[in-house]
C-alpha cells in the first residue's frame, strides 16, 4: 500500500476534542455577549477577489494567500474581517438597516512566520457598528468589549483609549513633517517599551525640536484622571489643527462611557496609544492585561473612510476585534474557564443479551438532557469497556447486564472513584440527572486520568 | 476616491443576519444531536498539503482549489471532511481513544459549476466512528442520522441501506467484468431514474447476459420486509464470492438497528443503492425524502481502507455526512424551523437627558437574559428610533424619557402591534422576561415588516 504522509502545514493546526471544548465554550460566550448587546451575526466567503482584499491593506499584500483560480481570477483567502465587512455593507446596503450592528467570528489567513501564539490560520472575533458617527457608538463598543473580557474571566483587562487625530495633532505639534507622521506615531506607541528618552530620541530623529519633543513627552507621560489628561491635551494642542476637535471628541466619548456605566477601573485615556492600522480616523482603543503580564487581547477603533473605498461615499463605522487565539491561550494557561474533559456525561456499556434494554436506557438518558455514549464494543468485556470510557474522561457509567435486567435495576458507577450503586430502572433517568448536576457543580477534579490504578475493574 | 468593486466570487455567498439565524440554529441542533450521542468535536486546517487531499479522490482532483503557497508547497483547500479525518487519526493516534467518535461541522471547497443549491464553498456536517469493525457502529450511525433529521423536522426521511460488497457480488453475478463493475454499480443506482428496462440495457451493454441481468433486476426490484429482501439476496448470491458474507453483515446490521429502537418507518434495505464514492468497503446508506420530493439529504457508509492510506495499517471506520446546505434549503422552503427575524428581544431608544437610566435599564434586561439593543441614535427622535427597531424586526421596546423617569416608570411598547403600557422601573425586568416568554411562544407572526402603516409613531 502506498502511504500518504500524514502532516499539516506549518502555522496550521488540528484541534482535538479537548482543545475544541474550550474553543467552543469561548466562542459561545462571545456570541452570547455580542447578541445580548444587539449585534447580529453575518458570514462572508473565505475566498474573495484579491482586489477586494488588497485595497487598503498596503504592505499586508505580501502576507495574503493569493492565487489564480480555475477561471484565472486573482483570488485570496481573507486577511481580516473588517475589509469583508466594508465590502458586505457596500453590496447589501439595501438589505441591511443602518446603524448595522454585526458580529463575525471566523478564521482568517496570513502567511506570516509562525511563532509561539502566532499562526497562519487563526480566528478573529469582530463586533462593529456601521452607520453611526456618534461617540455613543464608540462608547458602546468599549462597553461591549469590557463585558466580553469579563465574561471570559479576563477581569483585569483595562481598555486604553486615544484618538487618531489627537496623535496627528501631536506629530504636528512635535514638528515632524506630515509624510513622517507615521514614524512619530510608532515612536509614541513605544513609550512603554523604550521609555521617554527613547521616544524623545526617535522624535528628534524624525524632525522634532528638543523643546517640542519635551512638550510631547510631558503630555504622553502625564498622570491623572481622564479629565486631567484631556485638559492637559487641550492646553498643549489647542493651537494645532484638529487637536481641539480630537480632544472634544474624546471628552464626549469619556462622558458616554460613564453614562453607560462601564466600570471605572476597566478603562483609561492613554495619550501614547497609537494602534498600527492605517484606516483609523477617530478614537482607537486597545484592551491590555498587565497582571499577569499578558499584553494586548483586543484592539479597535473608528474607520469612517473604509466603506467608502467600496461605495464611493463614506459610511462611518467603529468596532472591535478580539484576539481570539491570544484570549484562548490565556484562558487555558490561567485556567479561567474550566471545561469538562469530555462532552459526554454517561457511558452505557453493551452486552449481546441486554443490548435493546441498554439502547432504550441510553435514549431515555438523552431525552433527559444527558450526553450519553452507548458503547459499540460488543466484543469487549465490561472492564475493558469501562476503561475505554474512563480514558475518554466520561464521568459516569450505567451498567445493565443480565443480572441487573432480571432485577429491573441498573448499576450506576462513578468512573472516577469506582463507587457504584444500584438504581431501579424506573427512576434511573431522574437519579442520573441529579448525579450529573452534582458532578457539574463539583467540576472535573474527581475523575482520574486513567482507571489502571484501581483493582475493582468491573467484571 | 478610487473605488473597489464590491463583489463576491461566483459560487461563494455572503450570509446576512437573517440567513445566519437559521444556519446557526440548524448547526446548534446537529451539534446537540451528535454530542448527545457521545460524538466529540474536532477541527482541521482549511488548507492542507495537496498530496494529503488528493490520494484517493481520483477525478475530484480537478475540482480541488489547489495552488502553490509562499514556501512553494503544493497546497489545497479541503474538499471534504473525511480525508482530513483519516489524516487526523493517522497523526493523532496516540492522543485519541479508539473507538473515536467525532463530529466535524465546517466549510469545504469545490470548483464545480455553481447551480441552484450547489456552491463552491459549502458546509458539511460529518459524524464518524473510527476503530470499530462492528455492525453495531453502523447501526448507531444510522440511528444518529435518523435522530438528526427528526430534530430538524425532516421526519419523513427514510434511510436506504445496502452493502458495497453485495453490489460487487451482484456485478459479478451479472457477468460484468471486474474492471467495469463501476459501470454496473452506476446502472443499478439509476433504477429510480431509468427504470428496470434502462438498467437492463446498461447491464447488458456492460457485459451481462440477458438471463443474469434478469436475475439482478428480480433482486433489486423485489419488495417485502428487510428479512424478505435479504433472504432473496442470499438465494441469488450464495454462490458468488463475497455475496453471502455481505448479506450476513446486512442481516447483522438490521438486527442491531432493531435493537437500537430506530423507528421502523425510518429505514429500509434497498438493494439498488450504490453511492458514488469509491472508498466504501461495507454498508452504504443514504437518507432520502420522497414527500415532498426532496431527494437525498445525507449519505454515508463504511470505509475500512481509507485511514490505512495514511497509516500503513487499516483502521475500520464508518460514518455519515449530512448535506447541510440541502437540509437548510429544505428547512427554509418548508418553514420547518421558524426562527425570529432578529436575535434582539428588546430595543431601548436613547435621549440625552435619560441616557444613564436607559443604559442601566438595558444592563438589567441583559442580566435577565434578554438580548437588548440600546440605540446609538441620540440625534434621532423617538419615532425614528422606533421605526429603525421595527425594521430590524425587534419585537419590544422599553422607552424611558424625561417624563417616564420623573414617574419612575418605563413605557413598554410592542413594536408589532403598537400597543404600549407603563411599568414601574422596579419590576421592569421581571415583567419583560414574562412578555418575552409569551412572545417566543406565540412566534413571530404579530410583528409587521415595517411600522410605516401605523399612525401612532411614538412621540
Amino acid at each position: 500500500m502506498s502511504v500518504r504522509k500524514p502532516q499539516v502545514l506549518k502555522g496550521f493546526r488540528d484541534f482535538t476534542p479537548e482543545s475544541m471544548l474550550l474553543r467552543q465554550r469561548v466562542i459561545a460566550i462571545l456570541r452570547s455577549v455580542f447578541e445580548r448587546h444587539g449585534y447580529e451575526p453575518i458570514d462572508t466567503p473565505t475566498l474573495e477577489y484579491l482586489e477586494v482584499l488588497t485595497g487598503k491593506a498596503g504592505e499586508n499584500e505580501k502576507l495574503m494567500y493569493g492565487f489564480r483560480d480555475h477561471g484565472d481570477r486573482e483570488v485570496g483567502l481573507r486577511y481580516d474581517l473588517t475589509i469583508p465587512l466594508a465590502r458586505f455593507v457596500a453590496m447589501h446596503q439595501n438589505d441591511i438597516v443602518l446603524p448595522f450592528k454585526r458580529y463575525h467570528i471566523a478564521p482568517v489567513w496570513r502567511a506570516e512566520n509562525p511563532q509561539r501564539g502566532r499562526f497562519r490560520e487563526f480566528w478573529q472575533c469582530d463586533a462593529d457598528i456601521v452607520g453611526s458617527a456618534s461617540m455613543l457608538a464608540d462608547a458602546e463598543s468599549i462597553s461591549v468589549l469590557v463585558d466580553a473580557l469579563r465574561e471570559v474571566n479576563l477581569t483585569a483587562a483595562v481598555v486604553s483609549i486615544n484618538h487618531r487625530k489627537l496623535l496627528q495633532a501631536l506629530a504636528e505639534f512635535a514638528g515632524v513633517p506630515r509624510d513622517r507622521a507615521g514614524i512619530a506615531f510608532r515612536a509614541i506607541d513605544k513609550l512603554g517599551k523604550i521609555g521617554p528618552s527613547g521616544v524623545r530620541a526617535e522624535l528628534v530623529a524624525a524632525g522634532s525640536t528638543e523643546a517640542s519633543a519635551t512638550g510631547v513627552l510631558d503630555l504622553i507621560t502625564a498622570t491623572g484622571t481622564a479629565d486631567d489628561l484631556l485638559d492637559e491635551a487641550d492646553r498643549t494642542l489647542e493651537c494645532v489643527e484638529g487637536g481641539g476637535a480630537a480632544v472634544a471628541e474624546l471628552r464626549n466619548l469619556v462622558s458616554f462611557i460613564e453614562d453607560l456605566g462601564v466600570p471605572r477601573k476597566s478603562w483609561k485615556v492613554d495619550l501614547s496609544l497609537a494602534r498600527g492600522i492605517d484606516y483609523y480616523t477617530g478614537p482607537v482603543y486597545e484592551a491590555i492585561v498587565d497582571e499577569p503580564k499578558i499584553g494586548s487581547v483586543a484592539g479597535a477603533g473608528r474607520y469612517d473612510g473604509l466603506i467608502g473605498t467600496f461605495l464611493g461615499r463614506d459610511i462611518p463605522a467603529t468596532g472591535m476585534s478580539l484576539g481570539f487565539e491570544r484570549i484562548l491561550e490565556v484562558v487555558r494557561e490561567f485556567d479561567l474557564l474550566p471545561v469538562p474533559r469530555s462532552v459526554v456525561d454517561v457511558f452505557v456499556p453493551v452486552f449481546a443479551e441486554t443490548l435493546a434494554t441498554a439502547a432504550h436506557t441510553a435514549r431515555e438518558l438523552r431525552r433527559h438532557g444527558m450526553a450519553t455514549d452507548q458503547s459499540v464494543q460488543l466484543n469487549k468485556n465490561l472492564g475493558d469497556q469501562l476503561k475505554y470510557a474512563a480514558r475518554r474522561g466520561i464521568p459516569l457509567a450505567v451498567i445493565i447486564g443480565n443480572e441487573e435486567l432480571d432485577q429491573g435495576i441498573a448499576r450506576v458507577r462513578n468512573l472516577g472513584t469506582g463507587a457504584q450503586h444500584d438504581v431501579p430502572l424506573a427512576v434511573l433517568a431522574a437519579e442520573m440527572s441529579m448525579l450529573m448536576e452534582n458532578y457539574r457543580e463539583r467540576g472535573d477534579s474527581e475523575v482520574p486520568e486513567s482507571m489502571n490504578d484501581r483493582t475493582d475493574d468491573g467484571n
